[in-house]
């Protein structure tokens, strides 16, 4: 699975659950930090609906190493947190993965104790049917 | 500036301040994760002295996104974070950088911020002179 089709199907499943998607990419601007250098801000969007606002990180974890990819997403979101906390605190933030990713390595308990740990909303989607399966808070 | 000088120059100031480094790579293992598979591991160093004991996670930022790989460095600390306490809580992690990162990325408010929020504990090197220039906790 190229990591461009889960970015897709997850845009895709907030548009048939009736999300409008505001900003793809959404790029989270933070004084003196340099965002669009950010190697995973591509994989962030914003959508809203009925007046609610998200931001949306989207990660594979399909690399080589699905460990180091969780470091990086737990960094990111916690950073994403504090400049959303700063800039835009009602959007609510979440990170989107696919079904198999969330019954293969987030039910591994670490995993799940970081998630809950560091206050993790996920969205969890299945790829294949662009359809989003649970939202985790 | 290569990754690996870093790494040399965090070993031996480390040395020089009277320090055993016990452990290059020190290797967390976690119950249900490869972090054998963990990319950032090999730059993680344990260290003793005098009945204290550190665990070392040495980051450049020489990539070509200094955010991106803050991401990555505060993901890896915290899941880092949550593996010791459980496994070995008595070893305190650090963060290792050096002198010139420190200057340049560590002093932008948000970086700063960050830090203290997440109880991040640095150790500031001159990469040139290999010498620890400060614990900052």
């Amino acid at each position: 699975m190229a990591k461009d089709i889960i970015h897709d199907a997850v845009k895709n499943a907030l548009l048939k659950d009736n999300w409008t998607v505001t900003h793809a990419p959404y790029i989270i601007r933070v004084k003196g930090v340099q965002m669009y250098a950010d190697l995973g801000a591509e994989k962030v969007i914003a959508a809203e609906k009925d007046g609610q606002k998200i931001v949306v990180e989207i990660k594979s974890f399909m690399g080589d190493s699905a460990i180091s990819e969780f470091h990086t997403a737990v960094g990111q979101y916690l950073n994403y947190q504090q400049a959303l906390e700063e800039q835009d605190p009602i959007r609510q933030l979440y990170l989107a993965i696919s079904d198999d990713v969330y019954d293969s390595f987030f039910t591994i308990p670490f995993v799940q104790e970081a998630v809950v740990r560091h206050k993790i909303k996920l969205i969890i989607c299945n790829i294949q049917q662009e359809v989003i399966i649970k939202w985790k808070i």
